[in-house]
């Protein structure tokens, strides 16, 4: 739903303690989002990746310049709408990690490129029948289109499954001038349960070494050949599988999503297991924080250790764990937030209310402000056509527009 | 996420079938809707109720015009923000069906009636604290607000739990004039589980004694006096028992928010229990229709009995059950959609990926089209910026904004 804070530029600035936003809210820490940008850039810088964050998950195009001023070599989107939306916030490189399907949706791609003539831009290709598609219809407008052959996890997305798919694709290519084959791209991060670590290594070995036999084999039509990879979970693996070879035309590229507002659920759990495989070795200082919260009022207080309160489905995630309550304020006593302890825990989610259990003598009252963190931050930015951009004084520094 | 169709205005129509519109896409059969308009409104005219339709579902203008148009008494909504969309959208009485907390929400509120100095508007009380707040503010702009006061339902949400808390809330209001009191409201579709029709009907008769009982001692401010409940899982009890008694300054008004798309999950098994209640007894002819479906094109054939479809958890509701497939449609050879078999059925979604099981010899291709049935509305409704209204030839009637 849409937060309607008065005019940023006001003197003195809208500030969120001040009760001077409505709430529900989605803020966004300023001072934590530098902090992740510079730190998952540094991690590539030091393994000699390219990072393309895939846009999906924000879709704000003020985070994708932020992302893009940081450092980023391009950024990845979902589909083609998203695409645009991207390149208008100035990505000169889209890798569109999806196939493109269907004569709208090429539609879409096609004047995107006629509009933006110098974007480096690709898609993925997993069957020699939407080769076939994408053939004719980039034919018939006459642009060339770079494409990536996408290679899967066996009983998890799209891709080829073996090199015998992969070498058929590469033949159908052949007949299809208009398409340019530029690389190869996997989504390791549908690899779960158990040996996940050692079945990613191997996984990620076995593209990185398709990759390398196009390569021998003459198959690329552009010099630099894209290998990529990576969301969030496992971009320390995709880093070292995919710069461990000798062939400097191949670009490793990195695509997480998750890192710039990291989260307390999911991805904290998975950078937890990405610091202790890291372990010290090679990796910028300090960790990603979490810098995405749902701030809310206390809407009732209907019996005793039961809160509601006036958020729900329709303002957080709520399919990767249940957001977490972290801070408390009350407005006309407290001067700060303050943090809340383990026993305050959300036990249910509506669509417009929450349900927060508390200790019976917990201090709390009807209006009392909350800020909750979330897990998967995805599906909490598509609930929103703003986020608040507030500095560590809780000023709103900056509205921003998504664009879903 | 965002559909682009080109102008509907145009000659020839838009088509769907034509491939003119990219996909996914969320589109609303309009004959469909109109037959749930209709049929809800004959039932409330049929049973001496109002309709005051919930508009958080849709979120939809168009959609609330038509409600209005068709005969809704007002437009229910779930805070002041939606409840301004109502009134730009021609409701001139709103009930908005939560306690309004918060500084800036009230801001939003007074700015409301401000500015539709001629609404008729409502929201709820469920606490003395909540009563304070509110007569201190509009105490201050001197703006009259009227409240119903909320009866809840024991471990469920918000509202009073006994008759005890709703005589100290109307002590209380006799100490803040500005603060008029204009009837009495429940969700009862928070009652679930074991003797779930009985206990629905013994809330409902307890809030109604409670209204009752109020209007005896003229506690009302208001010469009419609300009296509201119903979801649309137990509208028919709530009509039945909010018109049993004997009092003409009693208005009965029905809340329903999925009627007018309905689905074909929760709500659809709701209506059938309706449905059987009523039995043939008072009830328009034929039943409500499922009007919401999401299109999208099979992105990916990667393993046999497997494809992959390029919608995901950012197109479609997946809390209370997955999507369901209902039309497949091949461009190129097909004339009109064919009706899926029960044997195909999603299995899992992400983000922006659905995964179908289909037999393994199942006539499908990359970029067929497929027509997917929801089940919760609401939460498909919140993902769209755009949903499409078409014609039964699929030809695109009006873009449709939606207003999160």
């Amino acid at each position: 739903m849409s937060a309607e804070p008065t005019n940023p530029q006001s003197s003195p600035a809208t500030n969120l303690l001040r009760e001077e936003i409505p709430l529900p809210a989605a803020v966004l820490y300023r001072s934590r989002l530098e902090h992740n940008l510079q730190w998952m850039q540094s991690f590539a810088d030091q393994r000699g990746v390219k990072l393309a964050p895939h846009g999906k998950t924000t879709m704000t195009p003020a985070l994708f310049r932020m992302q893009l001023a940081a450092g980023a070599w391009g950024m990845t989107l979902a589909n083609p709408q998203q695409a645009r939306v991207a390149a208008e916030a100035g990505a000169t490189r889209i890798l569109m990690a999806n196939q493109l399907v269907g004569r709208a949706n090429m539609q879409l791609a096609s004047d995107l490129l006629r509009d933006y003539p110098q974007l480096d831009f690709y898609c993925l290709v997993d069957s020699t029948n939407s080769i076939h598609q994408l053939g004719e219809f980039f034919g018939s407008t006459k642009q060339p289109l770079k494409v990536l052959i996408e290679v899967g996890v066996p009983g998890g997305r799209t891709g080829c499954r073996n090199t015998d798919e992969v070498n058929a694709l590469c033949e159908e290519l052949k007949h299809r001038p208009q398409l340019q084959l530029a690389g190869v791209e996997t989504y390791e991060g549908l690899i779960h349960g158990e040996r996940a670590e050692a079945r990613v290594t191997e996984h990620l070995k076995l593209v990185r070494d398709i990759c390398l036999s196009l390569l021998e084999r003459g198959e690329f039509a552009t010099e630099t050949v894209i290998l990529s990879g990576a969301g969030s979970a496992w971009y320390d693996l995709v880093a070292e599988v995919f710069t461990d070879h000798k062939t400097p035309r191949i670009l490793p590229v990195l695509r997480p999503g998750c890192y710039l507002t990291h989260d307390r659920g999911i991805y904290e759990e998975a950078q937890a297991a990405v610091m202790a495989r890291l372990n010290g070795h090679c990796c910028p200082s300090g960790d990603l924080q979490s810098s995405l919260e749902v701030w809310v009022y206390v809407q009732s207080l209907p019996e005793p250790g039961m809160a509601i309160l006036n958020f729900g489905k329709r303002d957080a995630a709520y399919d990767a764990g249940l957001p977490r309550p972290e801070l408390h304020f009350r407005p006309g006593r407290d001067t700060a937030p303050r943090t809340i302890t383990e026993d305050w825990r959300l036990t249910n989610i509506m669509d417009q209310h929450a349900m927060l259990q508390i200790p019976r003598n917990a201090d709390l009252q009807v209006s009392d402000m909350l800020a909750l963190s979330t897990s998967h931050p995805c599906l909490t930015f598509d609930k929103w056509r703003q986020v608040l951009i507030i500095d560590d004084d809780y000023n709103l520094l900056e509205t921003a527009e998504t664009c879903f």
